[in-house]
């Protein structure tokens, strides 16, 4: 392994900065939201074409039951494999908000905690595109400099993650002797704050996403088939209201304490080394910052609790209304009685709790408060909590490489989202990791960015494919 | 008078059904909705030929702050004079679930209890732009034939009815001098069941319209700016959980009974008067044809208590929702914590309800339940409501008319729904009445009616035109 020159590659990244950045660009204003099917096909063309560009020597658009997965694969400069998992597709990206284009790419300036910055907007810059092109940016720096990464790589893009990533489980179970050698499993994200702090999280949460839907006709009171007029309600019962009523049945205190019953009832009380973990965390764990990223005012937890905080957000198990729908939603003064309302529900789930169970212990509920019509519509297959040690080697290393290009990390139990690694986990048994430098933020939301030029205390895009390069072979020589 | 040949009239109207439907069609396929301000002034303009070809001496479109009022005055055979009040407005007419085109005005086979009839299927043909064509063309007839109509007519046709009439009541007090040689106001509207059943509404009730907002800036919680990933959930509160917990304390039983402090602390009981007439229009009430014309299972009252069915509509004052709204609301599963949510109330109000004192009740149920962040927004002016006595010659001239082209009407103390009577009554003290022949259908839903074709239950256009004739042939000699 004496062949592979870091040092080189850290040059070549530096000579084709201005290329990576094009690259970047291009992969994020090539739209793929696969909630709309807009562009997933001509995106996954496009991710194939990079993986060739970093140098795989076998590139597959694979098909699935939905959109297709890009499979490659990569030989390296040692023994050990690194099983790349990326998403290319998005968020829908029509909500109000947007300072620039959602799929412009535009490089502005942006003042952060850490200081001046210069980021890329637009959609998926944050999630997780912007994270997906610098790591193949750093592969193919490698392969231009040192003919081969440092280990070998298989990487598996999917383009339905945005959809609960239906068909990743099929995809591994069937591929399942091309991909179990693999000794770890890394999803590239730019894990530093705005204040330049840079955290590892060491799992994800689960989640489960439905619609509720409470209709005249199933309710068998109300308008059954169209909107009537409002004068009606006066002796025609409401499905706004009964869903209202039955929403308000299902938590306390806005929202923040679930009353199902047996919601909470799997979930485990943080462990040993999780205490451990979290008091460490809480040392660096800048409130402030986080805050302002979200443009947020205030936590449900008081701000110097820094112990409460980590706990109250890696450890609650959560019942979030995403959106809600009924009747006359525009300008003015339309006077209905609507015939249904609807709303969408995410269940973010923490070890131990039972995926599976969730939908129905909210279905139990509603029976037995007498709301057995109103209807419930998975959204997405969802996917399960998982956690890693943070002894795994794959771990350690990416904690060498952040403390080797910055600082040492705060550890985090977990993130609040969710990735499918309880797929490759169950499935091909494999430690993971997830992370690497770098700033971005905004997922979900308009403005979404990525940090391309950074400063002192935050990584810009040459930086951060340095330290995937460097996580690379930290990890090819554990 | 002796020089007013009704008969001649009548012959009028049989020769130009062509003409009439065709009239009738042109003034649905203007769009004229006020809530999109669609159309407006076209409609206007279009009305005010309308009014020349019925014979008007005089037409202004009066331009107010809003849209304009088309005042027309025409001379008639008698000393007695009728103020027509008139809306050439609508709702919008782009909701789901039309099967023919909301301005096709396309005339269509329909089977209702009473059986086979033709309907004009068009936005605004039931609410009120088709009893409009009707009537303008009954006083057409009156003019080819006669020269002139029974009685004088001054019409006001305004195009903010839908909006909540801002602009109505400073237009009366402008042009008291020209109005109030008025003896009674009339509302022409088809007032037939679909059972050919005939009703008289004896006056409307009120209606406040506004908006409530929760959002994260004005609480201080939750996401301030934009709606952000929903794994922020554990840590960060939701805005919409917070107007679901709201909404749960304005009310209980879906909806059915209001718990804001004295929301019906001013509801009059039924008058002796009330009881006597509620007791008649029982003796005729057919709830299954009523259900049946709105597509509805059942009421919220046992439907063989026909009494308490007619107070229940007429007697109850309700708080709707017309709509709600926040975050995603579109197909897939976007996950996100929502920074805002919306609702559109609308509370309809009884005799003696202060229309001034609701929404203050409203604001101080939100207040004193904790709410004061939770934002009020009055989206239209509102109406108060108004009742008429049985007794008032313009009523019982509308009786008589009724009663001999079918049967004698049953007679409700009030429409669930709402027109600006009150402005007339209040500003011009002048008694009023709605109706006419007819049945229309479908306000504010999609495949609003009016029947052009009748049957021996239902009146088509021709003879609708022709009752209104008569009835201003009674007004005129009352």
């Amino acid at each position: 392994m004496a062949d592979f020159d870091i040092d080189s590659v850290y040059e070549r990244i530096d000579s084709d900065r201005k290329k990576h950045l094009q690259s970047m660009r291009r992969l994020l204003m090539q739209p793929s939201s696969s909630q709309e099917d807009l562009g997933i096909d001509e995106c996954a063309d496009l991710v194939a074409d990079m993986y060739r560009r970093a140098g795989c020597e076998e590139v597959e658009v694979v098909e699935t039951k939905g959109n297709p997965i890009v499979f490659g694969a990569c030989k390296g400069a040692s023994d050990k494999t690194l099983l790349g998992y990326f998403m290319y597709d998005t968020m829908p990206f029509n909500e109000p908000g947007w300072k620039h284009p959602p799929l412009g790419a535009k490089i502005v300036d942006m003042r952060l905690p850490a200081g001046k910055v210069k980021a890329v907007v637009n959609r998926g810059a944050d999630n997780t595109k912007g994270p997906l092109a610098m790591f193949l940016n750093a592969v193919e720096a490698c392969t231009k400099s040192e003919g081969r990464p440092p280990l070998n790589l298989l990487l598996v893009a999917e383009g339905e993650e945005e959809l609960g990533s239906p068909n990743l489980p099929v995809f591994l179970m069937k591929e399942k002797h091309r991909l179990q050698r693999a000794d770890a499993c890394y999803f590239p994200y730019c894990a530093q704050d705005g204040d330049g702090s840079v955290n590892l999280f060491l799992g994800v949460k689960g989640v489960v996403y439905f619609e509720l839907e409470c209709s005249g006709k199933s309710w068998g009171r109300g308008p059954q088939e169209f909107d009537i007029h409002s004068a009606n309600k006066a002796w025609i019962d409401s499905p706004v209201w009964r869903l209202i009523d039955a929403l308000s049945t299902m938590v306390k205190d806005n929202g923040s304490r679930v009353m199902i019953k047996g919601f909470y009832d799997d979930v485990a009380p943080p462990s040993e080394e999780d205490e451990e973990i979290i008091a460490r965390a809480a040392k660096k764990f800048d409130a402030k910052t986080t805050k302002e990223s979200m443009k947020v005012k205030r936590f449900m937890v008081p701000e110097d609790d820094k112990v409460g905080l980590i706990k109250q957000y890696s450890f609650t198990s959560t019942l979030n209304i995403d959106g809600i729908w009924a009747g006359w939603t525009e300008k003015g003064s339309k006077t209905i009685l609507p015939h249904k309302a609807t709303c969408k529900i995410d269940i973010r789930i923490v070890p131990n709790q039972k995926k599976d169970a969730m939908m129905p212990l909210v279905r139990k509920h509603l029976d037995e408060h007498g709301y057995k019509d109103i209807k419930m519509r998975e959204v997405d297959t969802g996917y399960d909590w998982c956690r890693c040690s943070v002894k795994e080697p794959v771990v350690q290393a990416m904690i060498r490489t952040l403390t080797k290009f910055r600082e040492e990390p705060a550890v985090w139990p977990t993130s609040g989202g969710s990735v499918p690694f309880y797929a490759f986990n169950r499935i091909l048994k494999l430690p993971f990791t997830m992370g690497g430098l770098g700033h971005s933020d905004l997922a979900h939301s308009p403005n979404e960015f990525i940090v391309v030029e950074g400063n002192r205390k935050i990584a810009g895009m040459a930086e951060v494919e340095k330290s995937m390069v460097y996580f690379m072979d930290e990890f090819a020589h554990s």
